[in-house]
């Protein structure tokens, strides 16, 4: 078991409805010891591949994405979820429904911060069904960039996200996979 | 003229209704250098400061806070802007009108993540009338927290936010002090 599945099993809450609260230490507090953690098992495990950016979402993919870029030393882009004044350029543009909020967001990445030339690592805290990973690919393909990995701190292994991008062809890495988790009895599995 | 207001010059651009773009490399793609200038001049400019945790709001904030706090080994934690479905526990709350979406948002801590022991850096990327960071300053107080500094990496010396916060007592440092900028012919000057 690793240092972030044992944070989990420590700090972390199943709710009612499927929902892992990771609010503790990754997306509303962010504790040091794992933010180190997941930029050293990213490095590691995406040590062969060519990565000239890194692309997320906001807003807790933002922490992750800035302590691996700032240890890769590439810049990051994170990807907007709606439409700013200050945002009248072009862009490219895609959609994600948030199972989280109910609601289908907009996200878009202005286009002078994607290019045919750039290699992405796309990394993110959580995939459940994949819905803004799969928008991130989206409006990767449409600046012509090659997508060399896909790096998640917390899948949802009974959803269908990780599963339909390992299909897909991705390199997918994610540093807990959560298998099982039960509400009445407080307990989460952890795939092997 | 430091690192941060180099580079404003070198790439921001101003926009009709007083709006600087600094997208390309603080608050749409995040640049690597600039996120290390910035963590080491707030690291030397609030060094006899006592911080136990960093406060800010998302999503441009997380960046900032998340190196920062990386270096100085606190923790970070982000007001989130709107309630989430994961988040139904008890909470600090409070509001900011945001200028550049032209709405009002809701700002909330979970209770959790503050308390009295807390002593707190406030920090954002950006600080014009000061909605947000007073948003930040209402719920730490709600939290019985004590907020020890305010760190911005731009501010707009021509709007209310700075000068208030400075009235209001606060150890305020911000790196790059915006006092004239002028979209007919793109000239930008900073406070010395």
């Amino acid at each position: 078991m690793n240092y972030l599945e044992q944070k989990i099993l420590q700090e972390c809450e199943v709710r009612p409805g499927n929902i892992l609260k990771i609010d503790s230490f990754l997306n509303h507090q962010i504790q040091m010891d794992v933010m180190r953690f997941i930029t050293l098992e990213f490095k590691r495990r995406f040590a062969d591949t060519k990565i000239t950016k890194i692309l997320t979402i906001e807003a807790s993919g933002i922490a992750i994405a800035t302590m691996l870029g700032n240890s890769l030393d590439v810049p990051v882009v994170f990807a907007k979820k709606s439409q700013t004044l200050n945002s009248s350029d072009d862009k490219y543009m895609s959609h994600a429904y948030s199972f989280t909020h109910k609601k289908q967001n907009m996200v878009f990445v202005s286009a002078p911060y994607l290019s045919a030339s750039d290699h992405l690592l796309i990394v993110d805290d959580f995939l459940a069904e994949g819905e803004a990973v799969h928008a991130l690919i989206d409006i990767a393909r449409q600046a012509g960039a090659t997508i060399t990995g896909i790096g998640i701190a917390v899948e949802k292994g009974n959803q269908n996200g990780g599963r339909i991008l390992r299909e897909e062809g991705y390199h997918l890495e994610s540093l807990a996979i959560i298998e099982e988790m039960n509400y009445e009895t407080q307990t989460i599995k952890f795939r092997e």
